[in-house]
């Protein structure tokens, strides 16, 4: 395998599976308050769309890595949401 | 513009993009408790080692998307870092 790719490999690995802590941190302790809800918005439509351009170029690489990130990516945005939506419930009760 | 092309650079422009509401987020509030330590070491470096792969390979879109995100992720990581130093500091203090 030449260098560049054995680079790239490991650049991907990294970005990829960086998510999956976050994931479980968010998962395990249910706290969401330091995350940006527009970051994980724009990111996880950013992956999908990543996904989207590797079905379009028929890159299996880029599909696999982006199927991935959108599934770790989408557990984080749906607990953030999931805290808005309860603040909001609980200011409006009071 | 080729529609894979389109899709490819809105796709780079997103998940590059959405690492700058997280880190304003971060830098206003210095408040980094739900954001893991884990991810974003893990993302910095891959980041870094996608840039290297974009000087490796030659490609100029590559090299500036990366640089504009490891600077955005080293802003997150510095603060999330601060915030660890800090809480270790208090707690041996007390």
């Amino acid at each position: 395998m030449p260098l560049a790719e054995i680079v790239g490999s490991l650049a991907a690995f990294l970005t990829t599976a960086s998510f999956l802590p976050q994931a479980i941190k968010v998962l395990r302790t249910r706290e969401t308050g330091a995350i940006s809800l527009v970051m994980y918005s724009m990111f996880t439509a950013g992956v999908t769309f990543w996904g989207i351009y590797g079905v379009m170029t028929m890159q299996w690489s880029i599909i696999i890595a982006n199927a991935v990130t959108v599934v770790l990516a989408s557990i984080i945005l749906s607990m953030k949401v999931r805290e808005v939506m309860t603040s909001r419930t609980s200011r409006s009760g009071n």
